[in-house]
This record gives structure tokens, sequence and C-alpha cells, in this order.
């Protein structure tokens, strides 16, 4: 799907379709086609998803996946990526997909690492390589990777912070923020994201937001949470920053997060979200299901002929059964990986298809409260009658 | 499909279509569904094929596959898998599958091994586990694995042998192979085969067959071969031992091979193959194409925006690069083994598809030079020309 045949103008579509409280469902229309909101996007980090085939992640209904700037920079390369006709092809998936700018990996992963007010140095992870990331080298790469949405080179604000320093680095950000709008070519179905900084401080927040909305954005990122705070001192910096942020872009929680945290986000106004959570724990043999987690690995699972989520109707709830799984994992094979991720990835999207029909249909509390007692259950007392 | 519905005898069907010199195209017809020989069974050693979901096995063509007997009494245990409704419910492969008898991986794997002439003890390399493998408990393992073609126990003579080695080697083998048929129970669309040994010596070799044509098996397999001795030898070994066997019954040439292997073993005879080549060598990084093998590894390939085989239909070939592929082998992905698995094993099934059409079009002295013309061909020249 071309910008053209959408007859786009510059920047990315979005329509609000219905409200429910608080909560919104949408519409984001890229260059790469649209992506129904709330929406959860899998992480491709180094454009894949691991361990999934694209029409796999297609299939579990993801319409948009996020992209790791930090690690394409190093391994392959944005100019090599672009050499091969961008991320979408080079991967094989033709759909949305948003990048991030690389700050926050730069501060998690990246060795010797040194900030001024320019931007960043670093070296390498993977060869010790020396990089430098500024907030126009930020949007450059992006663009190379020809992402579709884009994010603003912003430094993730660590918890704890106090007033002081989170207003600093919060403050710093919002002047890279702007540069990186400047930076940014206006092109249809593409756009650049803001993001709100400030730690768990209200008034920092509110500021943030803001700086970013006068700047003019096509959507605004909450970022620096999920990073070490309480889930409901998460929530509380969200009901304080949501308000602030113009109701008439999108919203986007970055790096959250678990099943309840997508619910209790998306009842006080998120739209858009990402996690390496279903992928992450696909691969260490947890699954997510109606009635909470389980860990594949553990031995009450090796008789156990039940599938995941019994309510599920993914290839591997419809194929397997959890001995079967649990047998993958005890012989370290990849078809667990696989499956667990496969599923997890269902397991989000199906929530969040449910919870868009919820808003929909103004029954959003309702669902929610089922879901989050149901997901607090547990599976055990099934178990007992078992075949 | 069940055995009912088929109105099978006892037994497996096998049905000779077409002859092209000693090549032969056939049809055997297990419980569980037909298949088209010369066929290439991928191995699912412990009840997976490395990497890949069943349907994506099946969609490459293939129509039946192996489990290793030896690795499935370990881990979960036969009995469990029975509990869970046998091998294909387990695994969730409804089609063919065909079982070695765990004497070959005991042999190779298993520790502090000690071979009697009632049977063989040894210890797992898993956890160091004592067990018993003889003739009856082989054939009770397959049987409760679900096995369509079950393999009787043998003892695989290793390269090189004296002629009084693999003699005596061979005879044990051919008492188990008779108490193997003893105690196997005969049921529709299920059967056991035979495994003809003898090391490199052809006059072994015949005794072997004979013995096995005079017990009476569902097929025969050829056994101890590439397991060390040059390829020509085993071609050699082959030109002896065929035309011994049974021609109304399938031939199975057990662990080959290279797909050249594969092109010269149907030239003289031989139904079924199963090798790891086109899973392992997926999962290293090498690639089979009609112009020879590629190792995606290889620097070469980091800007080459190639498909692996430009005439290959798979899903592989027609959405990605070799620099993509490149890519997620030097990143450490899973998403690479995936992907040259599923193009290895189309490779192999595209390959014996070809096959299968020559011997029933009379071409395939024609179709089998020019294969190996190419294969040996390689494609670095094309290189030069590439976009």
């Amino acid at each position: 799907m071309s910008g053209a045949a959408l007859n786009l103008e510059n920047g990315l579509g979005f329509t609000l379709l219905a409200r429910d409280g608080a909560a919104r469902r949408g519409r984001l229309v890229t260059a790469h086609g649209t992506v129904e909101t709330p929406a959860f996007m899998p992480v491709g980090t180094v454009a894949t998803v691991k361990g999934m085939l694209p029409e796999q992640v297609a299939a579990t209904g993801a319409e948009i996946l996020l992209g790791n700037t930090y690690h394409l920079m190093l391994r392959p390369g944005a100019e090599r990526v672009a050499r091969q006709g961008g991320l979408h092809r080079f991967m094989n998936w033709p759909r949305p997909i948003l990048t991030d700018s690389g700050g926050f990996q730069v501060m998690s992963l990246a060795k010797l690492r040194k900030l001024d007010a320019e931007g960043v140095t670093f070296k390498s992870h993977i060869d010790g390589s020396p990089h430098r990331l500024n907030p126009e080298r930020a949007v450059e790469i992006q663009e190379l990777l020809d992402s579709d949405v884009a994010m603003v080179l912003d430094e993730c604000t660590p918890f704890p912070a106090s007033q002081e320093q989170a207003a600093a680095s919060m403050r710093l950000s919002m002047r890279w923020a702007e540069r990186c709008r400047a930076a940014f070519r206006d092109r249809p179905g593409y756009g650049l994201f803001g993001i709100v900084q400030g730690g768990v401080h209200p008034s920092l927040r509110r500021e943030s937001a803001a700086a970013l909305a006068a700047i003019g954005f096509d959507g605004y990122a909450v970022g620096g949470l999920a990073v070490g705070e309480p889930p409901e001192t998460m929530l509380a910096v969200l009901e304080e920053t949501v308000p602030a942020l113009p109701a008439e872009r999108p919203r986007y929680l970055m790096g959250v997060g678990r099943p309840q945290d997508l619910v209790e986000s998306v009842r006080r106004g998120i739209d858009m979200f990402d996690c390496v959570l279903p992928t992450r724990s696909g691969r260490t043999g947890r699954a997510y299901t109606g009635r909470g987690e389980l860990n594949l690995k553990n031995a009450r699972h090796r008789d156990d002929p039940r599938p995941l989520d019994a309510a599920c109707g993914c290839a591997v709830c419809s194929g397997y059964g959890r001995a079967y799984l649990h047998h993958l994992f005890r012989a370290g094979e990849m078809l667990g990986p696989i499956l667990l991720t496969l599923h997890n990835l269902t397991f989000y999207q199906v929530l969040m298809r449910d919870l868009r029909a919820a808003i929909e249909a103004g029954s959003l509390e309702t669902v929610a409260a089922g879901f989050l007692e149901a997901y607090g259950r547990g599976d055990l007392a099934e178990l007992a009658g078992a075949p």
C-alpha cells in the first residue's frame, strides 16, 4: 500500500472511532497500511520477531511491529538496510513498522556511553566499535530504515531520580525533540512521535507534554515508565500525563507490558504498546493464558494432555498438549520457544481485539474486570478434573 | 486416514507404478496415509523436526517423517508418548511415521554400552540412567509410539571392519531380525522393515539380503552405509545389494544423504531415504541450491539481494535475500536456522518430486545428469552480474 494510493497528506492519519470512559478506539493510517488501536506491537529487535516468520506474526493479528534503532544501526547497519530496500523489504514484513530512536538501548546496553548536550557517544556491545547518536542522526537512521513511525531521541530518565535530576533530563529530551522535529522530513504516511519524560513527578510530566504539544508531533509516547517503579506508580503517572496529551493524536506507552498492564493502561486512554514479554517469556517457557501464566518447564505439565488455554483458538492450542510443550522445553528443542511465542503473541493480540470490541460496545469496565478476575485465578483447580 | 477406511490387509501396501532402468516409482500405503516413492523422510528425532512446525514440514512436500527410538525411549519415554495418544498425536503430525530401532544411536551416542547375544545394555547420554534394548523391546517401543513403519533392531557394523567382524556382526543382526519379526504384531497399515548389513563385503550383503527375504518383511533397508566409507564404495555396495532384495517391496537406504547421493541411489533402485543433512545444515548456515551449497555465514553474502535459489519457489526464496539470511546468522537469530531448514527441506522434496516425474517419463538419466552437472557448477559466476 503506497502513500499515493491512500491519498494521504503528510504525516500519519489517526481517526478516533469510539470512546468508553478515558479509553479510545482508533485507527492509525501509515504508508504501509492501517493499524486498529488500541494496538500491541510485537518487538522485532534486529529485523526479526525472534523465532517467528513474518506471516506467523501477521496471523496472530499483529498489524505493526517495533524495530530497535540501536541494534539495527550496529548490525546490519542502517545504510545496509537502506540498500536492501528498507526494513519492510529486508525482513519481508510489508505492514507498518515503528522504530524507537536508540536512546533507551544506548543507556541500557552500550558500553562506555558518554552523554553531552549534543548527543551520546558509545561503544557497541557487540564488538566495541565507537558510535555517535544525536537527534539528527537518530532521525536519519529511522528514515534509512523506512520506518513508518519514527521516535524522537530522548534520554530515558532512570528510576529513582530526584525532581532536579528528572527535570534536567526531561528538559534535555525536550531540546532533542525539537531538533528531531526539525530534522524529520515530512512525507505522506510517515510520522514522528514525541516522548514525554519527567520521571514520577506529575508537574514535570505535564511540562513535558505541553512542550511536545507546542512543537507538534504525529503522536505522543509516554517514556520512562516500566523501568523499575511499582505498577501502581506507573498507573498514577499515566493518570497525570494522559489528560495533558493532545486528544486527537495517538498515545503510545513504551515498553509496557504485562497483560494486566495493557488492560489498565487502555482504561486510562493509551492507544499503542510494545513489549518483549510475550516473545521473551515464550522463549523461556512461560505462557500467558486467560487463567494467568504457566511455566511449561514445571514437571506438573509432563503428563497433562490439555492445551495451554482451552479458550484459545491459536494453532498451538488446537494442535498440542502441555505434555508435548513440556517435553520440547526439557529437550531444549527450538520448537518449544517457537510454539510458546506464537501462542503468547496470539494471546496479546486477542486481548487487544477484545479490548477494542469492548470500547466499541461501551462495555470496557465489565470486560476489563472479567479479564483481570480470571487472569488472577490460576488453572490448578481444573487440573484435578483433566482427562 | 484409518486402516479400516483404506480397507488394508495386514502390513504395508506397496505398488510399483513405473520403472526407469533400475529406478522405481512407487506408492507406499500406511495406516496414516500414502507416500509417493522415491521419498525423502525428514528426521524428527525427539518428536520434532528441529525448528519446524509440522504444517511447515508438510508444506515442503514431505509425506513421512522419521523418529528416533533411542531418543524417544529416553525422553519423554515410549509409555508417556503412548499415554498421549501416540507419536502422531503427541507431535501433531497426522501423516506416516517411520521409526528406527534405536540400535544405531545406542552405538553412536549412549555411554557404557555392552552388547551381548540377547541385546544391548547402556546408559543414557542425557542423565546416565541405565537402559536395556533387545529385539522384543525395540519392537514394543515402536508399537507404543504408533510407528507406521518399524525397523528391526540391528548392529550397525562399523567401517572399516574385516570380513570376519562384518560377518559375525551381520549374523547377529539376522538373528535379531528374526526375533523382531516374531515379536511384531501384524496390523493393517503397519509394517516392519528388515535391515541388510555386511559392511562393504558383497558376499555378506547377499547373504544378509537372502536371510531377510527368507524371514519376510514389509520392506528392506540397507544399513551400515554412510558411516565413513568413500561415496563410490557406498554405490558399489548398493549395486551388489539392491538386486538381491525382493523387487516387490520398498527399499530404504538409511541415513543417506547428500543431494547427489539421493540421485545416484535412486538410479540404483532405492525408494526411501532419511538424513539429518537438510535440517542440520540449515541450522549451521548451509543452504542447498540447484547450483550447489552456500554458506550463508560467509561475508560474500552480506550485500547480496538475491534469493538462495532463483529457481526455487519456496517461501524463503520468494521472500528473503541472502543479505538478510546472512544478517540473521551473524546476529545468532533463530529465524536463520528456521528459514534455511525450510528451504533445505523444500529443496530435498523438490528433488525427489523431480526424480519421481523423471522415472514416470522415462527420462531419469537425462534429469539426473542435468542435476549433477548444475549442482557441481556453483553460483559465483552469476554474482558478478547481480543487481
